[in-house]
């Protein structure tokens, strides 16, 4: 088995922490560690993974390669340009195919919270052992916790038996519900967080991308031919449509996929308030990193690396502070970041981006 | 007449901008122009006044000698400590006493905003005559614009008629009203803001002080001897109890002092609050001063002058960014700015006063 992290995001949500250079896979979110790291330290840990591959932009290859140990420069997968997931997870695969064409692949998001290391180990080699013996694509998802409006659902069948505990046959991928479907999504019992997390051969993946996603197929068939000749295929990428794995296959599999559902502690750390919530809080429900202080406020995040900062008399706010930019934002509008990242593009501030 | 310019404050509500080695009266609130500076160019235009002196601590003598023009240093007052207002103008009519014993004293505050700099003029003029001629104690008020809770309050005798139009016997001093009480003073049409500002002969001034003060003109008697002699006074002041004028003086004087009252633009800058009034207001009444923007937000006042500052989904927030500190505080709690400065000496974290 091979293990694939994507790390070609841009992460825009984490501004100012977050830079085009320095993506969300590449900071310390949580501790000291950097995300990919992170993951990578995680996955080592399996037994069965033989190798780690990384893909990502070429822009970042020189930063991952100073900033995450164990991972040789052979191991980096390079995507031409972003197409979302399922263009990426497809290059990845025709390149594990190269190393080994009986490869089974796990697909893995670089810049996830995952705390239970052995219930992630326990879950990935369980759904290896399914991936080989049944030819299917599996997903891991996670138990839910609370009515997530942030996250997409998976729902299983739950009257087939199978002969492994908590894996179940995949009935249907749901996108992000909003709050009353959500509360009824945790009611049901049926449904889990999609987590990102995939293992299938690549042969298998091959197969339902030529059956469910034949356009992107063709593009990669034409990719693999220039891959065998050690040729570049910057042009064929070009005209590849975007699409994320979700929507273009996941969405559209059978009933002969399957879902384990996993109950280590998972988080994705989409947004700040996403941080706020893994985050150790201080008296008041307020969390400070760093360099700070809150006085007569409640439910506060600081993250102030540098200099000092002060919050006064305010509640839910996060304030987070870099050396050359300070991002003070409400938590009910913390998706509104990626706008001032967009202003700041407009206003040609490359600077700060 | 001489003026004095009180500039010994601290200022610690316009921390971080403010720091103990810059207050308030050395910054550029509003516009580019440091406010000491300002007040010195405004009484400069009047042309009765022949001389200008500062009274302030010894620290910020050379920050005053270097960033103030116009200020030689045989016009600063040095106070051995700060005793609030009543004995720091007590020791700079000793001063001027020893210059000119027949000194007319203007006492100004260095840190307050003025527009309209011919009607200040003509005020201060109006008030240097009547101090002359009836041996008075003479303060300046303005008219009041709105039911203000944040200014002291000046009554004045309607019923008697004097030889100058705007200008009245004095009837009381109040403290900051509540918001009701303040209603009902800008109602009555016969009260005044105090804007600190008083006219005196010096000798007018030591009488009025012996009668109401005598335990404060007992030790400037004292210090009298010592500056006769050309001696220090550290040990004698050190004795005085800091008292503030309005309290310990002008609440105090009978009906034969006079209050004028002045129409032109006046604000004492207490706040954050108060410079965001005074200040032009960009979209949704957001006040953007140096590098940063506002996003879904309206009322906010941003001051950042090096690093940028992105706002995001708040109303009613005072942000104020510089080198090495950052200040977050709400609208209605910037009075508790105070107390991170409190916070910050009480943690030892000095490098931040």
């Amino acid at each position: 088995m091979y293990a694939v992290i994507m790390a070609g995001g841009s992460g825009t949500r984490f501004w100012p922490y977050s830079r085009t250079s320095k993506p969300k896979q590449l900071l310390s979110i949580v501790g000291e560690t950097n995300m990919l790291q992170m993951t990578v330290d995680r996955l080592r840990k399996i037994e069965t993974i033989q190798d780690i591959y990384v893909v990502t932009r070429q822009d970042l290859v020189a930063a991952i390669l100073e900033e995450v140990h164990g991972i040789p420069e052979g191991n980096i997968i390079v995507e031409p340009a972003g197409k979302n997931t399922a263009p990426c997870i497809g290059l990845s695969a025709l390149q594990l195919k190269l190393r080994d064409p009986e490869a089974v692949m796990g697909v893995f998001p670089a810049d996830h919270l995952i705390i239970g290391h052995r219930k992630f180990s326990a879950a990935v080699e369980t759904a290896e052992k399914i991936a080989v013996s049944n030819h299917s694509i599996v997903t891991i998802g996670i138990k839910p916790t609370f009515p997530s409006t942030a996250y997409g659902y998976i729902q299983y069948d739950t009257e087939t038996r199978l002969e492994y505990d908590g894996v179940y046959l995949l009935k249907t991928f749901a996108e992000k519900p909003h709050q009353a479907l959500a509360e009824r999504f945790l009611a049901s019992g049926d449904f889990l967080w999609n987590a990102g997390m995939f293992i299938w051969k690549v042969d298998t993946l091959l197969a339902n991308l030529k059956e469910h996603m034949p356009e992107l197929y063709e593009h990669l068939v034409a990719i693999d031919q220039r891959l065998a000749a050690g040729e570049t295929f910057g042009d064929i990428w070009d005209g590849i449509r975007p699409e994320s794995i979700d929507y273009g296959l996941m969405e559209k599999v059978g009933k002969s996929s399957y879902v384990i559902a996993a109950d280590f502690e998972w988080n994705d750390l989409g947004s700040w308030n996403a941080v706020y919530d893994v985050s150790a809080k201080q008296e008041h429900g307020n969390v400070i990193k760093g360099n700070g202080m809150v006085l007569h406020g409640q439910n506060n995040f600081v993250q102030s690396r540098s200099r000092f900062t002060a919050v006064v008399g305010v509640d839910n706010l996060v304030v987070v502070d870099t050396e050359d930019a300070t991002l003070v934002v409400s938590k009910d509008q913390v998706e509104a970041v990626k706008e001032v990242v967009e202003w700041l593009r407009k206003n040609g501030r490359v600077e700060l981006l």
